[in-house]
């Protein structure tokens, strides 16, 4: 039987701890006074009562629980926290319509950092310090669960190695989900602080600086500016870039680092690959915009490594208008909303593991034509990784493809031109933000008709949560009682 | 060693072959007397000369060849075909320059269609025919390949089947190759004569019957009229649509067809997909055309079903501009451009018996992370497919994007824009001819930069050669001394 009674159970204490940060934001509106306190107020005691009715009639349901239920809670967690987490914007007038408070909040517990908002300078400081948790807080969910959850269950691409196989799970910060997630939050909360620090030391000011923060470690991209951070100083953005760099590194890797077990960093083939196509890109298009459309050196260099930084981590903050590169930049820049970075980051999309063996075992093909008898597999940090695995991460980036073209044809059907409608469905499924055309990194969602923002927010949840952890509650197969 | 001596031997008789089918064309150009008849006699000669002299050196060659031979062999033939086959273009003065004449031809022998010539009907009747007699060897040879060499050495996606697998290969036309490609050639000319009397029927003359039903059956596309079939009756596209349909079906069925084993045709399942996917994509932009667009039903049901069928079976006449239909019916139609039609017809691109046994993978996913020890192999037509074979499709699929990507790349680096780009290279890669943007169906490639000419003159060979069998003579290990 599936335990219904359990899910409603996490969901109850889910809407209470909601209910708890809602109140934190409520004190920084009180601490700066705009007029949005009593939003906030009032959200969280609306989800402290659903929460707590709830949790009174379902506290003492069984703890015997299978994948099924596992399943449903991992994805009904991100659609719970987003209904309640749009209260705020809908109950002080900030935001118009369910829809559009949806989509933002979605898009920031999912740290894609789409927005559907014109002038973000004009909200109050309460709303914006929100905006920015619901990164804090998705960024934080998704690598508790991909790093301390999911490979329990035999999930994700970080459980794809066995001990014997790859160096990740043997790696693997700790055992137990607890301690796994606590040495998680520490780093992640290092890393924000430090971060922080960093801004203000560039004159930012401490509120900007924590929220940038924020939407940095969780490779978000939400600002609190309507300039995004082009408006910053160089400073400012090398220290951005910098960070973003760390959220799309393995956290794995950090754990090696404060340990002080450097080698072991750097022996990481993900991780090279992920410094040297950054390098790559980056180098590209300073040549172009050095030569081409000749910009001074250092100007161009900042913005095309922060923009394929902010990229390839699906982070989605904007320093300058790529749409107005050289053309065919346009097509490195949309390529790279389909590498991702490093698994076990927040970052989202394909990741470049995956498009690594996938790469490897092309390559192997062609030596499998040649020598047909030969047991050839793929080899990643020296151990052969076993077929099924790579059937498995094949079929992850056939279906990610044809999600994104059904994705493409349905915005279309809503009225988006072609190339808008492949940058919006590339950018909310690698969870970027900013797209091309008329959702580019100078636009926003505001346009983009209702129905669409709803397909955009599934599509969200879809790419945060890897396709198949949230496609499977749909399958005839999962619902059969078992 | 590389046995060289046999793959040139192997050329030679090709220039041979080629010096003969050039003479039939150029008692084509005798009969009309339209000043092209010197060209073809001039090629014939030099073709001739070239095999001759090659043939002289190398007949006595060992016969000991295995599959690196092969292979270069394969890839070799229609490269040696297009350079040869470019000579009556250029000694004519009908095409300046080799790279455009090359393009020409080579489009022709893949069976592409896509053309870079403004005024077709300025064109005198020989130069017309061999245009389209390059489809018809093109198609044959692709159909030859495909069927009865590449299984025999083991690849290809018809011989992804064992004998036990899925009733391909057990339904073989024949075992050897001979035979094999003797009644392949019976049922392909036969389909030629059947059409060209259909057509000559509905009053088009002998002349353009003959060389549309050439580009027909090859799925090629070229046509002897600027406007391409636009101007023809609805009986004549309506003869073309059946034709075309009938050149992407598998040609086993249309054996099994003429032995009257109908049963057998609609119990392969690819074949209900193929025809099952025409039929929903047809009625989706007819029902587009008559309520959105306020078309007449015939007319929009019959452009809505020839487009569908010649993008699908990758032909590529045109007898409508669908750049200008509804903009999300552009996401269907290129979306066709992927999909290609079945195996073992002369249909470019993916194939759609790939993406059915993808799609079943895909669905299997999902139980197979529900019952992760539980063995759960794709079935096509009863079987169970082996996991190696899933893979080796997915590896196909992966690489098909992947060089999809660097070609639009490639194409926005010589300047075309996002959506030509993407079109252009869609539509080579899949051996189509109409692409989008500056490619589309009313426009040509004769704008495209010579280097993106032979970009996408490269891109057609890989598309024809289903990248593997093309690729493999790039690799290193391909050329390692056994």
């Amino acid at each position: 039987m599936f335990n219904w009674k359990f899910v409603f159970y996490v969901m109850s204490v889910l809407m209470i701890v909601e209910s708890f940060f809602l109140l934190v934001s409520s004190a920084v509106a009180l601490f700066y006074g705009d007029g949005d306190f009593n939003a906030f107020v009032q959200s969280a005691a609306i989800s402290l009562a659903f929460g707590g009715v709830i949790y009174l009639f379902t506290c003492r349901c069984s703890r015997e629980v299978g994948k099924r239920e596992a399943f449903l809670v991992v994805s009904l967690v991100w659609v719970v926290f987003s209904i309640f987490g749009a209260l705020p914007f809908l109950l002080g007038g900030y935001i118009n319509g369910f829809t559009d408070a949806f989509f933002e909040t979605i898009s920031g517990f999912t740290t894609t950092g789409a927005s559907i908002i014109n002038d973000i300078e004009a909200l109050p400081h309460g709303i914006l310090f929100w905006r920015s948790l619901t990164h804090l807080l998705g960024g934080m969910g998704i690598l508790v669960l991909t790093v301390a959850i999911l490979p329990i269950f035999g999930f994700g691409v970080m459980s794809l190695f066995s001990a014997e196989a790859a160096g990740i799970t043997t790696d693997k910060l700790h055992p137990r989900i607890k301690e796994t997630a606590q040495r998680l939050w520490g780093i992640y909360m290092l890393l924000v602080a430090l971060e922080t620090i960093f801004l203000v030391l560039g004159e930012m000011d401490w509120f900007d600086a924590i929220c940038h923060s924020f939407g940095t470690l969780a490779s978000g991209g939400f600002s609190t500016k309507n300039a995004s951070v082009a408006n910053y100083s160089p400073y400012i953005q090398y220290v951005l870039i910098v960070f973003m760099f760390l959220a799309g590194t393995n956290f794995t890797l950090h754990y090696f680092a404060i340990k002080g077990r450097f080698k072991k960093i750097w022996s990481n083939v993900e991780f090279r690959v992920y410094v040297g196509l950054i390098l790559l890109v980056a180098s590209i298009i300073t040549i172009t915009l050095v030569y081409l459309d000749h910009g001074t050196f250092e100007k161009s260099f900042r913005d095309a490594l922060f923009q394929v930084v902010s990229i390839i981590t699906s982070t989605g903050f904007v320093s300058a208008d790529y749409t107005l590169w050289h053309p065919y930049l346009l097509f490195l820049i949309f390529g790279l909303m389909f590498t991702g970075a490093c698994v076990g980051s927040t970052s989202g999309g394909v990741k470049i593991l995956r498009h690594l063996l996938l790469f490897k075992n092309s390559i192997l093909e062609f030596k499998r034509m040649i020598h047909p008898s030969a047991v050839l597999p793929v080899r990643y940090n020296n151990e052969a990784v076993s077929q099924s695995i790579i059937s498995k991460i094949l079929a992850f980036l056939i279906l990610y493809f044809m999600l994104f073209f059904i994705g493409c044809f349905a915005m279309s059907l809503v009225g988006l031109d072609f190339v808008s409608a492949m940058g919006a469905v590339a950018t909310t499924m690698g969870g970027i933000g900013p797209g091309l055309g008329m959702v580019g990194p100078m636009n926003n969602f505001s346009l983009v008709p209702d129905s669409g923002k709803w397909i955009l927010s599934f599509l969200m949840l879809l790419g945060r949560l890897e396709l198949f952890t949230f496609l499977i509650i749909f399958t005839p197969s999962f619902w059969k009682n078992q």
